[in-house]
Order: structure tokens, then C-alpha cells, then sequence
């Protein structure tokens, strides 16, 4: 029996290990390798999971977690965020030791990593496939060419093939907008290796973004996926139709400190350093999680109609609750559960999970 | 000489015990106690500046806090939250061994106290001065009569007043709302003050914040009051008139990862999980932070004209910057420094400060 006293992240193994399946089979199903991105849930007992089914490939998102997952056994990393190279010397130290993949854009950054890598490292060319966060716009043949060029001449750089992340399906209004983004990026990706496989016949297309991981049913040409978010899922993904409701994997449990009824509020202990400030336009408003039913194992259910994390300062959270039966049936000392909108952000401010049958897990 | 390679929060310590300075001086100009809230900084070492000012008396936001500044030497702490039933045990460990106040706002979370705290300890009403976070109706003379005969009845409870957080300040569109919401805090206050004077001779009154304690200049009748952002300030205060940009006494320092001149954006290695969420209406959008120059010391200045975070996602920045000498000036590896939109929440999520001077200060 769980004894919860303050916010706490819980997690229910059943629907997380559900998540992990349906993507190692979509991978399987169609012939692309699953290179699941570890940033969301970084941990390396969740990671054991993917393990267990034959997952060997990872994503991450710095050289510290590169380092942190290298150090719980995983020998094939790919760092998908543009080389910092101030951390060159970090790089060096895992790069001798696993297969380590990095990730380029410009010139500079790789020339830097041409006259400082000590070991053979796979290099990707990070693409703009429309997200405009990074990546080289596919029609600058010329650029694409130069880093190519200083990728063969280094010793110790392998061109492994062209990576992108199409973030942009996260804001998209529906489906049908993300499996657009998504056969634009596969058109552009193909369209690359179209062009550069003769000259490199083992060329890679890596993509990956959990919305259109979990709705596209189309992955031609693609190596690999990175998904990410989908191994717990969340209030934003649910909105995108990139799962269901019954899909997250991750609530949090928080203590009811206050009941005000005359403004149909609840105050929990539970805060922006809890669930992160990310929001949703939800309900007509702005929301920070969604108030869900739970039994005495805090094993939830569904969301609880008109019921909503309304606002959020630092340790506080503001409950709107417009039933009256049920806003007449929470005391002060309960502790009520939410489904929070970005898990990504609320596992990396909470640091550690705690399991339906009480196991803890910690973080990176 | 600072060696930095990562998203790291750096502390102008001269900055910020000029801010100490000036709120303590304030203080005892206006004869009231300064009980400044920790949670802002929540770090033992920064606590001790304090200390050596004359400060003994301190607020915090958490039972956790509260026992971490408690093993750190200080004897005289107000959880400033309202009572969380469930860490009775925990709360009851420190009641024991220093001064503790607590704040209730109900009935029921009284009674429970009532008959369960162990050792003498403070409590304070939470007044409701028109934020409608938390806190009791100044007009609802029952409830307040009623939590006061339970607290007057309780072996170990001590009544020791009105306790307010105006925090609709942070709302305010200029200095003169500031001081409007400020004056009716101060007439509320006063008038339960005058009601209950007569049965307790020893009532204080307790009201603090960051922006009325900059701005107001007139703490009638308070006996203390209670900031906690004043001492690393932020743009958000500085937009509200609170303090100027030259007070803001923490930067974070971010690596370039990319530049991308064709849309005037740089990619800084800094993201949702190193400055938070929280965002600010400035330069006719949203941001998250503003670029300020600085020296080879990375002791920083002013912000640099139309340069600003437009957007963060979890560990990628986007710096938008429209002047192009500036623009054609950043390379990757470089590192960029920016003051945070809110203080309390970038250096919760960075967990340590490095100063100018190269010390490394812990949060709890």
C-alpha cells in the first residue's frame, strides 16, 4: 500500500510496458529498427524494459545522459541534439567506448569534431524537414555536400546517413495534419537518400517524433524511429489523437490543502516545480493537468468531467471543479491524481517515479 | 577563470547581497521585521548573507524546506503554505526544536492540528487581501472567530495573527496598481488587526511581496513582511517596476549549438528544463528570456537591443535576434547569457549556482 504524503510522480508499469510494445511491434511490423529517445523517462530501470524486448538502440538528448546510459550498458547511442562542442572532452570519453552516434548542421561544428575526435564516431546530418528548430534546409545541396566532404576526409568520422525530428506535428490540429508533416518528411528524407546513395550504398534515414510515430502507418525507406514521449504519453499527446486517454502512463498524486467552494476551487500541494509550466488549451481555457478518478492502489481511471488544474504558481495548484457533488466530497488531507500535460518536463522536475506496487525509480 | 561547458546558473553575488542590503535596510527603516521567504533561493550558503545582516527570522514554502534550513541553524521558520495533514509526523519532528509557525485558512485542517501537534507552535490566519488563491475572507468573521477558538482551545497551538500574500501584484500593470493592491492589504490587515487587539494584545501582522515590498513605502501597522524573489530578482519583476535590470542578480549562461542566420535565429544549448516555462509578454511577443552581454569574467550587463528567447522546448533554446552585426557575430561553442524570466523557477530546476567567482552554492 502506497503511503503518498507529498506530490508524487506515480507510474503504472502495465500501460508503460503496453506503450513499449505497440511501438517495438509497429518497428518490427514494418522493418524499421526502434531507436526509442530516452530523455522522456531517463531511467535506467525503465530503459531495462526496452531491453527485455531487444530494443539495443537509443536516442538521447546530452552527453550527460549519453554517459549516464553508456554507464547502465547500452552500447549504441545517438546524442539528437547539435554537437555542443564544448563538451568535446566528455564526447572523447564515451566515443572510444560504445558505438556513439552524433548529430551536425553546419560546417563549423564539424570541422571542429573532424580535428578533435579521438575515436570512430557516426555522424548524421541533422535536416530541417519543416520544424525550423534546427536543421539543414534539404535543398542546400551545397552545404549538405561540404559537411559530407569534411565527414570523408576526417579519420575519424562516419557518415551514418540524414536524421530529422519533425516537431512540428505538435501543433498540429488533427491526425490528418500530422500524417501530412509526416509523408512531407518521409518525401524529403527519401529524396536525399536518393540522391547520395550511390556514392554511400549503407546511407541511414533516421526519423522520429512520437505523434507521428504512433499514427503514421507508412515508414518507407526509413532505417530507424525515435520516438520518445510514447513510453508514458500525456494530456498533449491525447489531444493530438496520438494515443488514448488510457494510455498515459504517468499521473501525479498531490495532497488537497485547502477547499473553497464559494469559487468552486480546490488548492493542492502540487506546483509549476511539480508538473512543469507547460500547458493546454483544453476545456475552453488553459489547463495544467486533468483531475482523474482513482481506487485505494491510486491506480487511476478516466478524467473526472469539469474538473481541471486551472493555474499553477510554484508549489500551488488551482483545481476548478464545476460539480458540486464532487467538489462537496474533497477534503483537505485527500489526495486526488492528475494526468499532467507534458510528461517529459514533469518527470525531469519530479526525478523519480514510484510504481503502482511501490517500487521507486529514479532518474538520470 | 570560469570554465563553463554547459546550461549553468551563474550568481553576481555583489548584485545580490545589494539586494539583501536594501531590503533589510528598508526593514528596519519602516520598523518591521524582515522575514524573508527562502524558497526563491533555498540554499544554506546564500541563507548565511542573511544571517550576517542581522536576519533570524525567515518563511518557507515547504515541511521539507522547513526541516533543511532547520538542519542548517535556523530557529525561527513559518511554512508560509497552507498545512499539508499529511506530514504531521514530519512537522511535528522540527515543532520540537525551533520556533515553527504554520498557517491554516480552515476549520478542519485546525481541528486535526489541534489534536495532533505534539509541541507549541505558531499559528497565523491565512487572510484572502483579494488574490483568491488561498486564505480566509477577511469579511467571513465566523470562520475566523471559529479557527481561533479551536487554536485558543488546543494545548499546543498559539495564536499569533493575520498572515497575507498579495500575489495579484504579479498581475499589475504598473507601480501605482502595485501600490493600490498594496494599500488595500495594509486597510484589510489593519481593520482584523483593530477587531482582535483587544482579546489578543500580541496579534501581528505578517504581508510580503516581491513587488509591495519594492515598491510600497508605507508598512503601517505590519509587524513583518515577507519577500523572497527580491534577492536574485528577474525580467518579470523588472517589468513590473520592482526593481531595475541592473538588480537582476542570477544569468544563465548557455552554449550555441547552431546559428541560422536565414531566419535570425540561434539555437543555444538551454531549454524548458533550465529556465522553466514561465514566459513574459515583452518586445511585442512571448519570451523567455533576453540576451545580455557581458565580459570574460561572465559578469553581464544589459540586455542587448532585440535579442530574446522566442521559444524553449526541453533542452534546445530559440534566440531570435534582429540586429545583424550582432547575428553575424555568434558561433557555435560560444557561450550567451541571459537573465531568466523567473528566478525561483530557473534556479529550482538548475539545483546549484555558480558564482563570479567560481563557488558552487547547493539548494537543498
Amino acid at each position: 500500500m502506497l503511503d503518498i504524503k507529498e506530490p508524487t510522480l506515480l507510474l503504472d508499469k502495465e500501460k508503460c510496458i503496453r506503450n513499449i510494445d505497440r511501438m517495438v511491434n509497429k518497428a518490427s511490423r514494418h522493418g524499421v529498427i526502434l531507436r526509442p529517445h530516452f530523455k522522456t523517462h531517463a531511467a535506467a530501470d525503465i530503459a531495462d524494459w526496452f531491453l527485455e524486448r531487444g530494443v539495443r538502440s537509443i536516442a538521447v538528448s546530452s552527453v550527460q545522459m549519453a554517459d549516464y546510459f553508456h554507464h547502465n550498458n547500452w552500447e549504441d547511442i545517438t546524442v539528437a541534439f547539435p554537437v555542443n562542442i564544448l563538451e568535446m572532452d566528455r564526447i572523447n570519453k564515451i566515443a572510444g567506448k560504445i558505438s556513439l552516434n552524433l548529430m551536425v548542421e553546419n560546417t563549423e561544428t564539424t570541422r571542429f569534431l573532424s580535428s578533435n575526435l579521438l575515436s570512430p564516431t557516426g555522424i548524421f546530418l541533422k535536416i530541417d524537414t519543416g520544424y525550423h528548430r534546427t536543421g539543414i534546409d534539404p535543398d542546400n545541396v551545397r552545404l549538405i555536400d561540404d559537411i559530407i566532404q569534411i565527414i570523408k576526409s576526417s579519420p575519424n568520422m562516419r557518415f551514418r546517413g540524414f536524421l530529422a525530428h519533425a516537431g512540428h506535428t505538435y501543433q498540429a490540429g488533427t491526425k490528418q495534419e500530422i500524417l501530412d508533416i509526416h509523408e512531407t518528411s518521409l518525401r524529403i528524407m527519401n529524396g536525399l537518400r536518393n540522391t547520395y546513395i550511390n556514392d554511400h550504398p549503407d546511407i541511414e534515414l533516421s526519423l522520429g517524433d512520437t505523434p507521428s510515430c504512433s499514427v503514421a502507418d507508412d515508414f518507407t525507406g526509413l532505417t530507424e524511429i525515435r520516438p520518445g514521449n510514447f513510453v508514458f504519453y500525456d494530456l498533449k499527446q491525447e489531444s493530438l489523437g496520438s494515443c488514448s486517454i488510457d494510455d498515459i502512463a504517468v499521473a501525479m498524486a498531490c495532497p488537497v490543502v485547502a477547499v473553497h467552494k464559494d469559487r468552486n476551487e480546490v488548492i493542492i500541494y502540487g506546483g509549476g516545480i511539480h508538473f512543469s509550466k507547460d500547458s493546454l488549451i483544453s476545456d475552453g481555457g488553459t489547463i495544467y493537468g486533468k483531475l482523474v478518478s482513482h481506487d485505494k492502489h491510486y491506480s487511476w481511471d478516466r478524467p473526472l468531467e469539469g474538473a481541471v488544474l486551472k493555474s499553477l504558481s510554484q508549489e500551488h495548484g488551482i483545481l476548478r471543479i464545476n460539480q458540486p457533488d464532487l467538489l462537496g466530497s474533497i477534503r483537505p488531507g485527500q489526495i486526488l491524481m492528475f494526468l499532467p500535460v507534458h510528461s517529459c518536463l514533469t518527470s525531469n522536475l519530479m526525478r523519480k517515479y514510484i510504481t503502482l506496487d511501490g517500487d521507486i525509480i529514479l532518474r538520470v
